[in-house]
Formats: C-alpha cells, structure tokens, sequence
C-alpha cells in the first residue's frame, strides 16, 4: 500500500490536467481542474492543482490522504518568469515533494520521453523550447505582439491588418479581408473598440478564418499562411541547429504549418513520444532519483 | 469692439493649443491647455481647452468675458469614433459657436490652406487624411498594433522583435540589437514584464535608437527603416491616386523617412501651407461662413 505515486500536472490559464501514475508508469488516475498559471494568483494555481489532483486520486480509487504521498511534477505556463516561479516554489503545497518546471520543458520531456530533443509548439502562442543534456534552450515565447512568431495570435492580427489595408484602399480586397470586417460589423471603427481589450487569445480567435480561407485558396490567407511557416521555418532551424536528433512540431496549428514547410524540413520532423502530462511525471521521477 | 473672433485649437492626450485670429486672419494671441482627448474624458477636455482659450485671450489682451463672442474650431485627437464625437458636441461650451473635427481633418486643412490636399503623419501612430471636394478620406491611423504602420510605435516592435531573435539565436547581432537588450537590463524576462503594460508611445520611445544606429550603418536598423518606408510609400501611393496635387509627409518621423521614399515619390511631396492651429481656425471660419 506504500509504494510511491508521482502526479504530473500541465497547468495554463485556461485550466489543468493531472495524472497520476505508479513506479512502472502505469497511468492510475487523470483529474482535471481551474486555470493554474501562478502570474494571476498562487493562490487560484495552487487551488486549481489541488482539485486536479484529488479527482485523479478518486479516479485511481485512492483516498484524498494520499495527497501527501505524492512525488509531484508540475509544468505551468509562466514560470520561466523567477518572480512567479519564486511565488509557486513558495507554495504551500500538500505533496510528499515537489518539482516545478515550465508547461514548455514538460511538453519536451514529455515528446522525447525524457531524453535530447526539441519542440516548438504552434497555437495561440508560438514558443520552442530544446533539452541538449542538463542544459534548456529557449526559442522564443516571449509574448505576443513582440515575439510569438507565426501564431495564431500572429495571424489574426495580420487578418485584421490586411482587412484595414483593403477598407483603406491600399491593399487588395479578398474573400478573407471581407469576412474579418464582418466580425467587426464592417466598421473600422469596431475594431479601435475591439482593439483595447484585445489580448493574444482574441487576435488567435481568428487564425481559423485564415486557415479555412486559404483552404479555398484566397490569395491574402495563403500568403499569411506561407508568412508564419517561415517564422516557423526559422525556429525550426535554429532548434535543428543545436545538434538535436529529433524535434517536434506540437499545438493547434502544428498540422497546417508543417504541410506548408520545405519539403526536407517536413522530413526531419519527429512525432512525440509522449505529452506534457507524461513530461510533468519524468519530472517528478527524474526529482525523486536525483 | 464687436468685430468676429475666430478660435482654433489642436488637442491630443499630452495637452492642448489655442489659437485667436480675426477675421482678416491676423493672430492675436496664442495660448496652452492640458490633455485634450475627449476618449479619456469630455470634462478634462473641456476644462483643458478652456484653459489654452483664456490663455490666448489673455495673451490678446482680451478679457475672459470674450469667450462668448469666440467662434471655435476644435481638431481633436479621438473625436474620428462616433461615441466621443457625440460626447464632445454634448460639451456646454462657452463660445459662441463650436465645429468639431479630428486633430489629422484640421492638420490637412491647415497643411493645404483649406484647400484639396493629403497628409500623412507619421509619428508615435501615422495616420493619412485626404480632403477631396466637400469629401475626408481617412488612410490608417486604426491604432497601434494592428495600424500605425511605419510609425515610431512599429519601428519599436520590430526592433524589439530582432533583438529577441538575436537574443534567440535566430536573427543576426547588431549593435542595434545589443542596445535594446541594454535598455532592459539585457534580460528578456524583464521584456515580458514590461510588455503587460507598454502602450505604443513606449514602443515609439525606441524608434530614435533604429534612427541613430541606422546612420551608423547599422543593418538591421536599415532594414527597419527601408521596412516602414515601405509602408509609407503605399499609404502615399493611396493619397496621390486620390487624384490629388498637394500631399504632406509630416510628423517626427517624416524626414528620416522621406529621404528613404523612391526619389521620384520625393519629388511629389510638398511643403505644408500652415500648421494644424492654422487648420483648426479654416475650420471654425468655414463653419461661421456656413
């Protein structure tokens, strides 16, 4: 009945997931909760990542009290931030011991089933992040507009600057340009409101107009389509360059990206092994034995 | 004694100016205010105005019971949204009359002398206006990141952009690229940081190294620049197939600029006829003329 269980836990701003396994690996039990990224608040992550971690205790038909046997590993977006990473390390947490990395270093734990290898994950954000040894390298990730090339958010807001081209005269008018000013009522003016909220998840709410768009061959969607694979290209490159053996390409836009590299860019590209879940595990497992 | 006064005024967020001429056009005094944007409130706008109006009369040697008999042009930074246009007419001011347009209409007024004509400022945002007829036609100027193109606030972006991917790993080192990275303690989670809350004047507070490192041969900084020259050339492009013979390039940004356009497009470009005081105050005469 003593035998140890690691929890794995991918935590962001929209949610967290949690598994917790046994020492052969075996998954016992997956829970789920609230949005864990300790830059809104320790005290929401760490609540979040308690619920998560009790429904995957109940789901491996395990008593809450074995929270505190657990050897948890924890990927969070925000982290890579020492402020935040220094306020979830001050957490009081209810595990038998705790290891904390980003949501990015569990994913490339988790694609290259703890060993060398690259990962450049492709949705709302844009971020690639290589272990090379003992040694992380990050590519990118440092938020959007400034970084987070060929993103979602990067394409939803080059839709709307081609829309706002095109009403303006200057640019060519699309099926694509025409369907973004109709998000926006037709009216330029909609999108100054818009535009004060606007975070990167809203500029990526239309990445998926792009795409369809360029399915059906509108000229502006496929060239902002052609614009992020390069940005894409760029990063891939410079993980390639590191002497890796295998990199993935991961997130939502992975697949239309990819199809749209050089053909012998596609070709070096690597499936995961595993996900960020399987990553937060190694973590706690490599944090156990170390 | 009774003899028409004209008032014009320039506003924007950072403060406001007045103008009083007469009829023959002749200024009598000038005065300063505070901010003038009636998006970030209708009374301070107000109150601002009133300030730079009472300055100018005073400045006239005019007491403040004139006011009464001013007929005001105002050229307003934000009035071009319905909402704070509507807000500002609702405004209980104490002329005698009130025409209301936005800060780039009476800059374009004030460039072509009321006449036909086009401007394009480029500054922290750019943003184009066209008078043509009893027409305005508007080019950009929808905010800052998804407009502004070529502006200080863009210049700021991508130069912040190529010192991440320098810092990266994937884009070229330059003394530019070097000297942003220094401005942020060469750190780029103190980038991240800053991000959350950096609006586009502190984007554009950079545009002034791009300048500075591109006149030292800087390639990347040439490249910026070569990159919102582009950007300009095209908003140009869409003044002058207007069909118009006047237009401007104005604004900080305007002569680094200009002196990257096509030589023949220089050629095209004229010099203002007045400033956007000027403007404001063919305003307020066209309105009483009306």
């Amino acid at each position: 009945m003593n035998r140890t269980l690691f929890l794995g836990v991918d935590g962001g701003a929209t949610g967290c997931r949690a598994r917790i396994a046994d020492e052969a690996g075996t998954t016992l039990g997956e829970g789920e909760g609230g949005p864990a990224n300790p830059r809104f608040g320790v005290a929401e992550a760490g609540a979040s990542i308690g619920v998560a971690a009790e429904a995957a205790l109940a789901a491996a038909g395990l008593p809450k009290a074995a929270l505190g046997r657990l050897q948890a590993g924890l990927g969070l977006a925000g982290v890579g931030q020492a402020r935040d990473r220094a306020a979830m390390l001050a957490w009081r947490h209810p595990f038998a011991a705790l290891a904390l990395a980003t949501d990015a270093e569990t994913a490339c734990l988790g694609a290259h089933d703890g060993g060398d290898g690259g990962i450049l994950v492709v949705g709302t954000g844009s971020c690639g992040m290589a272990r090379v040894g003992t040694d992380w390298v990050r590519v990118g990730g440092w938020g959007f507009p400034i970084s987070d090339q060929g993103s979602g958010a990067w394409l939803g807001l080059r839709a709307i600057r081609a829309a706002l081209w095109a009403h303006d005269g200057i640019g060519a008018a699309t099926p694509l340009t025409g369907a973004v000013m109709r998000e926006f009522g037709g009216d330029p003016e909609a999108i100054v409101a818009w535009l004060a909220g606007a975070r990167s998840r809203d500029y990526a709410a239309l990445a998926p107009m792009v795409v369809t768009h360029a399915e059906g061959g509108d000229g502006i969607a496929r060239e902002l389509l052609a614009g992020a694979a390069d940005e894409v290209a760029a990063m891939l490159g410079r993980l390639f360059g590191l002497g890796l053996a295998r990199v993935c390409l991961m997130g939502g836009l992975a697949p239309v990206l990819a199809a749209r590299l050089p053909q012998d860019l596609q070709g070096r590209l690597s499936a995961p092994l595993g996900d960020a879940l399987d990553g937060a595990l190694i973590l706690a497992r490599q944090a156990a034995t170390a």
